[in-house]
């Protein structure tokens, strides 16, 4: 029995490898590749897709599984037996061929997307989305669903998750969060963003960033921090962290709250159990539960008042020019402005929801062919005036914006916005635990909150899907009370609301 | 038939893919990979190293290459056929198993080395050489040889060679070498070397060297040039070439003449043909032949006079603080100063080949078994003593000082002198063919000869072993002949000999 286990476990850690080796190879295509390395990454992409497909679906996974089953064992083992089975039931449907095909043409519609993008060009991406639409149709059809395709797709992202549900808490959070956003329209106070786009040299952002970075438990000989278009973290192993970020001179916010989202997925991964690594026990359990992290650390932490209370002096010191005047509470008043924006990774916290709404119901609606890919930008802008009240003016700032949709990825959005409600409920959670939480964050001891961190959610893996991972940490299931009320204490004293 | 020779490309470029994965692998670890990645880098190493072994010894590549064997084809299809037969009849001797001990152990050696280096320790690195010898002792065993087991080592970088004639060719070349280092210690004249060790600021080497690479026909569209300890260059594909170099901004030679000689590599790369990306025609052929491209552009034409003629202009503008009162024939005679000296890579010219010698003396002693690991850096001393007439104060700058053992490479530096004698018998041929060649360097056109390398050497990937490509590019075997002329003529003016 164990030497069934330990053979199965040897089987999965290559898996796990060649998934690293996959990693770096995406991040030094964002990082460093020169430009004509495109034709031959996509080549070695589409090879190792294969491989690992062919291996997830190896006969001989499936025999050590059948062998293993009964073993009565730790949470360890049960863990990777069960994920094991997952990962393999789902490969064992699909072609290796179809794993190929999607590699091959994402690598090419990315960087048509990137062309798309720069030259205000839907339709040069436009058959790029349709081919991969189809591609992930047939995958849909392959590993098959309940109720429809969309079902298979999000649960690669977001296992045991539903479709109809995620719908469901959709409609809920969207009827609370129109009339706050209409409510904070028409507040007495407004914060004056522009402090935010003054001078600020890229040099000191790079200085600033990586001590936040740092400060807030990212470790260096573990990971790093580089530029790249669409930031991004690529957690090859917890040894081996890759975050990147981007700057704008004449805006502080990108760099700095980029960062310390990517920071907070790369804590999440710094955190999982080296000694599980390559194995289901030390991988992040969901999309949704990662973006908990990098959210929680970016919003919840990062823009709190008690964080700045202690970086404040610090920034004005890095940033006299710009911040040297401006008292703190303008300060955090304008990190904390709320304002539909055509731009869902700039959107504010309040409002950023309504962005994933919008890309949810239209991947939905993409896959179950009720939109046509040459209708995507008309849909997109009738969505924004109904969610948001506005519209871009060209597709670059519209259906263009997000790189996701190039890499073949659909499922991944709803991920943001549940990450959102998780984080609010953990943090709620921390906050019973840690009484003095916020004076800890306020004397810049991040180390207490992060170990809480942790020991409850990054140190157990894969153990708990999402669904349960919340219960065990919160004791209730998913809900999206805590980030309301979260909301409306936080912008109640910046707005002046009643 | 010609299903069976397309079943042999799909094959083999599946495992020029991986090769190239590899070679991102090593490149990113020598360049970006944070310090506590390298556990994990070991693992994805060794897993790489032992898929492509498995898949060159794959029963079915004999198969399909007993099918094409008697196809008579044309020399594209010879080559493929003959190269793959190589590859597979060496893989097939070899267990998957060793090959995977061989990259784990490389990887620790490396780091070991590091240490060892910095701590001037050799202790620490011995018993990661010992085992890297008894590994490669096997390895050859199962290789095979007719006689000693270098032999099988040295066929994996110079297909073709064998020990006891590069053991000849190495002793003629001793015998001249050795009364003309003597002559140019006693001569007349002698060139003031200090120059090069002023300040150079770091910032200006970099556009400096840059500016050199892309003036003799670097791509910075297929590649890039980065900072790594010991300077390579990786060649992907032609389309993805990476150069690493290092500075110090208290001698001008490193970066520089490092840059022109990594260039010289990936220029070779570079020219090899795209259309055959992942196939052995699309390979360079030796590695001989690969350094006889660095150094002909390192040395021949970046060393030469006329080179700067046209460059010396814009090395005075750059430093002005450190040459502008340097006449260009102080400069000339500088950077080709002869000095007997304890670092292979900062050697002159003319006694580059003798480190070489020493290394190729000791390693083919420690393979047969006469050169005990221990005894490695008083054998070391007493060669430098024997050759040299000088002896290291330390290993770090004696028998630790390069990485090739480290990675397990033996059988390796050999290549480094025939790439000498290669270099000067090629641009020999290259004068003949343009007759108006040092004009043409005196007044920056680089192309010309870069052309006539491309069309006589680099296009022909593996078409002719180097023994071969020699004789077909000048008339000529392998000879000293032409690099001890270029000596000659070259050293006389600048030393002042009769």
């Amino acid at each position: 029995m164990s030497d069934a286990y330990q053979q199965l476990v040897q089987h999965i850690s290559e898996i796990g490898q060649l998934e690293s080796v996959e990693a770096i190879l995406d991040w030094d295509q964002e990082t460093y590749m020169p430009p004509k390395g495109l034709h031959a990454r996509a080549e070695q992409l589409s090879l190792l897709a294969r491989m690992i497909h062919d291996r997830r679906a190896d006969a001989a996974i499936g025999d050590l599984l059948n062998q293993v089953n009964g073993a009565a064992g730790d949470p360890v083992r049960e863990t990777n037996v069960r994920e094991t089975r997952r990962i393999y039931d789902r490969a064992v449907k699909v072609p290796s061929n179809l794993v190929g095909r999607i590699a091959r043409v994402s690598t090419h519609a990315k960087s048509a997307w990137v062309e798309a993008r720069r030259d205000n060009k839907f339709s040069h991406f436009a058959p790029h989305l349709k081919e991969l639409i189809e591609l992930k149709r047939e995958l849909a059809d392959y590993v098959g669903f309940e109720n429809e395709r969309y079902d298979a797709l999000l649960d690669e992202f977001e296992p045991g998750a539903k479709t109809a549900e995620v719908a469901t808490t959709f409609e809920h959070l969207r009827e609370a969060l129109r009339p706050f956003v209409a409510e904070l329209k028409d507040a007495p106070r407004r914060p004056d963003q522009s402090i935010l786009t003054r001078h600020y040299p890229q040099d000191k952002q790079v200085a600033f960033s990586r001590m936040l970075s740092k400060a807030i438990g990212f470790c260096f000989d573990s990971g790093r921090i580089d530029v790249s278009t669409h930031p991004f973290c690529s957690g090859t192993t917890p040894c081996d962290v890759r975050l990147t970020t981007r700057y704008d001179e004449q805006f502080f916010s990108m760099a700095i709250f980029g960062t310390l989202h990517e920071t907070g997925h790369g804590l999440y991964e710094q955190g999982l159990g080296t000694e599980h690594m390559f194995t289901p026990m030390g991988y992040a359990t969901s999309l949704g539960i990662h973006e908990s992290q990098s959210r929680l650390w970016e919003n919840i932490v990062g823009r709190s008042h008690a964080f700045w209370e202690h970086f404040y002096g610090d920034a004005q010191g890095m940033f006299p020019d710009a911040l040297s005047k401006v008292p703190l509470d303008d300060f955090v008043g304008a990190i904390n402005s709320v304002q539909p924006s055509l731009i869902r990774v700039e959107a504010d916290e309040v409002t950023y929801n309504l962005h994933i709404i919008l890309r949810f119901e239209m991947e939905r609606a993409l896959l179950d062919g009720k939109l046509d890919v040459n209708d995507v930008p008309a849909a997109w802008n009738s969505k924004m005036e109904e969610l948001l009240g506005i519209q871009p003016e060209t597709d670059t700032v519209g259906c263009l914006q997000d790189i996701h949709w190039s890499m073949g990825t659909f499922g991944y959005f709803p991920t943001y916005a549940l990450g959102n409600l998780y984080a609010s409920q953990f943090y709620a959670a921390a906050e019973k635990a840690i009484p003095d939480l916020t004076d800890r964050i306020r004397n810049g001891d991040f180390a207490t909150l992060l170990e809480w961190l942790r020991s409850n959610i990054h140190r157990h893996g894969q153990r708990y899907r999402a669904a349960d991972l919340v219960k065990v940490v919160t004791g209730e299931p998913l809900s999206d009370a805590p980030f309301l009320s979260y909301l409306r204490a936080k912008f109640s004293p910046i707005y002046g609301l009643g």
